[in-house]
């Protein structure tokens, strides 16, 4: 198969704040961009990258694709993506949910997932 | 870092449809799922996973996420996935482009990136 996921490219009003708030978050560093794109990347090439589109649209209900990060310590990492501007939203969980819903500073949601799949 | 990029979920609303597609399209594998949601691995587990979200929520307007598929062979995969499915989008292209954007059987827009970062 000569295709893979490379990237996922995530729009925004604000690209130095998306940047700040994206490296931090995953770890990841600047590889390379003009100043309407940044292509993210892992240092450690495990990863798929994340790249950030500057985009004046504004947003329109939910996303209909949102990334699913994984951790093994989902409260952790939970409050240290607050504590870097990410917002937790109101959300109906179900009972033994693996899942938390955050949203990044544009308000694009994402997930924080409690997962047996460690990768240190 | 603890948190890693584990999957970028698709919203769909034909569930069984984007799996044949994405699975496909990827050379992905189902790796668990419900009627509801279902996760596609690489088997060689080299990339992010996908996963597929069952919405009946309607697209509106241009997606805030979308993937970016990296390939050496940008016109053989591009005419591939049209032959899975995969739409061809008008696009107004800049001199030089490195994408072309298709759209997967749901219409979330992806794009097919011809990249010198090839990983056989």
């Amino acid at each position: 198969m000569g295709l893979y996921v490379g990237s996922t490219v995530i729009n925004t009003a604000d690209l130095d704040r998306a940047i700040t708030f994206w490296t931090a978050a995953l770890g990841y560093v600047v590889r390379d961009g003009d100043p309407t794109f940044a292509v993210l990347t892992d240092p450690r090439r495990r990863w798929s990258n994340v790249s950030l589109q500057r985009s004046d649209e504004p947003k329109r209900g939910r996303n209909r694709l949102h990334l699913d990060l994984y951790t093994a310590d989902q409260a952790g990492e939970v409050a240290r993506l607050e504590g870097l501007g990410a917002g937790r939203l109101p959300w109906e969980y179900e009972a033994g949910h693996d899942h938390i819903v955050l949203a990044d500073p544009d308000g694009n949601e994402f997930c924080v997932i409690q997962s047996p799949f460690t990768q240190e």
